[in-house]
């Protein structure tokens, strides 16, 4: 950018002193190099969500490249009391990682800090930058013969880093935990721009309180997650994948609990779809194809079931018939279509991932990220689908999601009388209903998203008086300046 | 007691005015009913802890019989600006539950919330009052046909709420986590006296700061945790016990990588001692006997492994014999006992449960509770006792602990020489020694039994500066008035 451009700039942005802003991005440029300070349209694809949906304006976009440069950033914008919004890959759903229109801030992306820097196979750990792609770490694990289970649509462009800030979920949360149940020990920098060490490998350590698990899922309101250490686990096997066709969400329940005792902890994934879905999949993305014949294809709704074995292809293979043939015998399962080798299995999860592509088609629907008690599941879905049939007759709804974490992704799409607009305008009427239902039966609005600016004023409707109270004690004490990613996660009110 | 005592007890007080004190139990008295306030002798039993290592004094033993109770009892200690100490079933082992010698706090014990409050089969969730005692709650697990694999020597006397306060280990937690693994939500009473509604039965929840594991393991300097909701398991079908003869550390580093990939999440147990403390359980606690003849039984180390297999003995007894077979071929193992019943797999557990009374029969030991990476444990045993060796050459140690979590109990007894006051008396220079060590190795002076006051003043020593303002920051911020179980955990000079 010219300089005369730039000054010209910052005069006519009133809400800050010219001079300021060219000395900040001066101090920035001495700290992690002139190519790494990002300003003008450069810095357009960091101030917009991959979804477009917030836009921000910033003073500049740093992108240091390791952690002491980190730490030297924020003393810095510790000292001029400049905001940081901390960015992985930008790929959130909430908004948690796009800036206001004040102009104050800076993007900090991590996006530079891409090093594995350890592993230790016979402790099971790998220590990561938080600027890894999911995919990276992913692949780490891998060549060292292990698995990092965390998985989810975005890992090749997500960071592990982001995945810590958000908590973030996934498909494989049944079994091996969120995001932070993966974690053993992180690399923080405060608000202050000091360095918190605790990147411990250790699979007990009560010697404190648990500062981890407070930053991961902060959304980066509290400090800068630089690195994680991260557990490891065996690979299996042999791993199984069956799509069961069921003839209702009770059943699904059951199911659940049934595989749940029959596989124990080999049971890795428990997705559910309504049929409906699946037919709009079938129908828009040929030449995908429901694995069912006659009625069972026509069932209500279908189960995704993964087994992963310790053992081999021949136990994988028993325990499967030995499990799912049970639940044939005692009704709980229309019809089971097992995977018979790798591409089967892709495809059938290849039909789980194209369920939000699909309900996307028909133009904008209202989303929801829910969890219930599994107990609750299908209430949940009966009571919300009644309350929407009697404000909204003509609307859709459809449930897919995590069942076996009880997630469930609660979608309310278009009626045929209603446009894309009118939808939108909805939003906030369709997401009182469902959220206050998912709450009486004593759940959650977010299961995995975040809150972000998003969800940011619904919370102090389900959230208790006094838990708001110590997460605003907790932001208080630890980022008194309100420097780190404001106005995300606490209510505005509540926000300084 | 008769009123002039009690007043004339108050006015000996200087520290504080004998009225207030008279006020004060009348107070808690309307709160609680006359009999659930104790002073005088009855009050010694929550005086000091179980082995009479810490002792205080008290204005009163507080017991309220429901969380609503616990709330008016902590806004009058609020009021008073009156220190609380909670107790659970008083079987810490580092002084976290006993009060200082002021007599300025009470004790507030939670043995009278003691209900199972519900149980969630298809959400596999139960809800309990903070006071119930560990076997209480394994057992309602048990009566649903569920597991709650939270298991360790004092499960009959020390409470959830304990087991909570200072986030647990035991034996389980190779496969199944700390205490903090097997929360979902908290009921907690805040310094003001207020209740923060946390219960939630939820695998996933994404709306906020993770306030549960700031509570799980603050030792009660935080809040008082009156009730919880736990996860359930699945109960094995079978389980598999074997002692194993190993002729080094570092071969029970490389079987445990081995049992780990060949058993996967089925191992619930990786145990290992040293062969010298197994031969003084076996010469001190007849008939116990070690199951092996010539020279296995003469082995260095010994493992306790088990298998916890979901689908039944058939399939547990291949496993075993698989996995450990291959072990054998592969020299990791000398000699391999595998319990052919109930009553062997017993008692083998009980040679394990019986090391620290054989360890404590040569007096007093100076006993460590280290964790550190499972890759360092057998550097850690060696540069420990080369140190040991050099400046106290007639002491001996001893190791053993949960290898899996990387958790080494690792003790140092009297040497021939030495009176039981010397060794007491060295106990801050070997803790020093052996704590440096683990600390280089990236390891924890405490894994398991907390910090309480018995480390407390360790910390500074081995926490990072950043870490501890941290701790601080949130203690101050949640605790203004270091009402909740001052002296504890915070290093003095940290602690106001």
């Amino acid at each position: 950018m010219h300089p005369f451009a730039r000054a010209s700039q910052a005069l006519q942005d009133v809400r800050q002193p010219g001079f300021e802003t060219v000395n900040l991005q001066d101090e920035l440029r001495a700290i992690v190099g002139a190519n790494n300070v990002i300003a003008g349209a450069d810095a357009d694809p960091y101030l917009v969500d991959w979804r477009g949906r917030y836009k921000g304006r910033a003073q500049a976009v740093v992108r240091p490249g390791n952690t002491e440069e980190v730490a030297t950033v924020m003393r810095l914008c510790h000292q001029h009391k400049t905001p940081v919004v901390t960015q992985g890959g930008n790929t959130g759903l909430c908004g948690g990682a796009t800036l206001d229109e004040s102009g104050d801030a800076i993007v900090l992306s991590l996006s530079r800090l891409n090093t594995i820097r350890a592993i230790d196979i016979d402790n099971d750990t790998l220590v990561v930058d938080a600027g890894c792609t999911l995919s990276t770490v992913q692949e780490a694990a891998r060549n060292v013969g292990r698995l990092f289970p965390l998985s989810l649509a975005a890992e090749g462009t997500c960071t592990i880093g982001g995945n810590l800030a958000t908590n973030a979920g996934g498909t494989q949360v049944l079994r091996y935990g969120n995001a932070r149940d993966l974690t053993l020990g992180l690399e923080v920098v405060t608000p202050e721009g000091d360095i918190w060490h605790g990147l411990r490998g250790l699979r007990k350590d009560n010697t404190g309180y648990d500062l981890r698990d407070l930053f991961i899922g902060s959304e980066g309101t509290l400090g800068i997650i630089t690195g994680a250490t991260l557990k490891l686990y065996p690979r299996p096997a042999a791993q199984r994948t069956a799509m069961l066709a069921l003839d209702s969400l009770d059943n699904a329940i059951r199911l659940l609990a049934h595989a749940k005792s029959g596989f124990g902890p080999s049971l890795t994934a428990f997705e559910v779809m309504a049929g409906s879905v699946l037919h709009d999949v079938v129908r828009l993305f040929p030449p995908q194809r429901l694995p069912f014949e006659g009625p069972s294809g026509e069932a209500p709704y279908f189960a995704l079931l993964e087994l992963s074995d310790m053992e081999g292809e021949a136990h994988a293979q028993a325990q499967f018939e030995t499990v799912l043939g049970a639940a044939m015998e005692d009704g709980l399962v229309l019809d089971a279509a097992i995977a018979e080798n790798l591409t089967q299995s892709k495809a059938f999860w290849h039909l789980r991932e194209s369920v939000p592509l699909a309900e996307a088609n028909p133009g904008k629907s209202i989303k929801h990220d829910v969890s219930v008690p599994i107990s609750a599941i299908a209430e949940f879905v009966s009571a919300a689908d009644a309350a929407l049939k009697a404000c909204f007759p003509t609307m859709s709804t459809i449930v897919f999601g995590h069942l076996g974490d009880g997630n469930v992704h609660y979608n309310v799409s278009r009626g045929a009388d209603q446009t894309e607009e009118q939808v939108v305008a909805l939003t906030k009427e369709v997401y009182a209903i469902v959220h206050d239902i998912a709450h009486r039966l004593g759940g959650s609005i977010s299961a995995e998203h975040g809150i972000g600016q998003h969800k940011r004023d619904e919370l102090p409707r389900y959230k208790h008086a006094v838990e708001l109270r110590l997460m605003r004690q907790i932001k208080t004490a630890l980022d008194p300046h309100n420097l780190m990613n404001p106005g995300k996660v606490l209510p505005q009110a509540d926000a300084r």
